[in-house]
């Protein structure tokens, strides 16, 4: 069995989501949102993205992992910020042997909803529904399970 | 004795350089460049700065880190693959137990030259000069050396 775990990488909050897939069933294992505080030093908070993450990476241990494939932000400030906690969250996957594959934007989307350009709401919230998961889901997660979605049936004409 | 190890990351090449601080004496110990294979997925490009670093890391037992803290980039494309890098070490140190300090540019360069503005290829030169390295030290190694300086030197009147 495979099971994959989704990650919606920032500074300050850092969504995650776990799929699991038995042939053509997936189900959700587990999701969640590691904050950070704004008042500890960048390292700190990158440590604090590294040390929750390794956790749910020790509880669930997921076989695979999925990210989001990001080109463009706001700005080169804003950037540099995802790109910190991104590393991060990499890393820790990778330092655990979990491998990662990254997934545009537009990949995700149509995994999810068949539309490459749906609104970014649409999107975990159409994989919070195939899921059959009824309970309210914090933004940053159903990003996070929308990635791992992605991964789950894509993996045979994705990119590996 | 404090043993400093300043690092220059960077999605291709990711400088080290270990300075030992005992009194007012400083001498190099070590430095290095981490190169990735451009070849290599993103993710494994992360894990080898991961996986050297923390090679480094285990060899020289440094005390303490440096880096320079990065507000800027040519444009948002190439700040999220220096944050990612930049990302990768931090949490690398951090991981290992190792605390991880943020000083500017323009700290480093007063740091090493006496002057704020200085040209970059200046301020390695310098520091190496003052270390008494008579070798050749690669750009990004001298760079990390510099950073590493710019620690030892400033610790009790930089912020902590």
């Amino acid at each position: 069995m495979r099971r994959i775990l989704g990650i919606d990488p920032g500074s300050r909050r850092t969504g995650y989501g776990i799929i699991d897939v038995s042939g053509n069933n997936l189900s959700p294992v587990a999701w969640g949102v590691i904050s950070t505080d704004a008042s500890d030093s960048f390292p700190d908070r990158l440590l604090r993205i590294h040390d929750k993450l390794s956790e749910v990476i020790r509880l669930h241990k997921p076989t695979e992992a999925a990210v989001e494939n990001v080109f463009l932000a706001k700005n080169a400030a804003s950037a540099l910020k995802l790109g910190q906690a991104r590393g991060a969250a990499i890393v820790t996957c990778r330092s655990h042997g979990v491998p990662v594959h990254e997934y545009s934007a537009k990949e995700i989307k149509t995994a999810a909803t068949g539309y490459g350009a749906a609104p970014k709401e649409q999107v975990g919230g159409m994989v919070c529904r195939l899921l059959g998961i009824r309970e309210g889901v914090p933004p940053d997660a159903s990003d996070a399970l929308a990635m791992a979605f992605c991964r789950a049936v894509t993996r045979d004409i994705g990119k590996q």
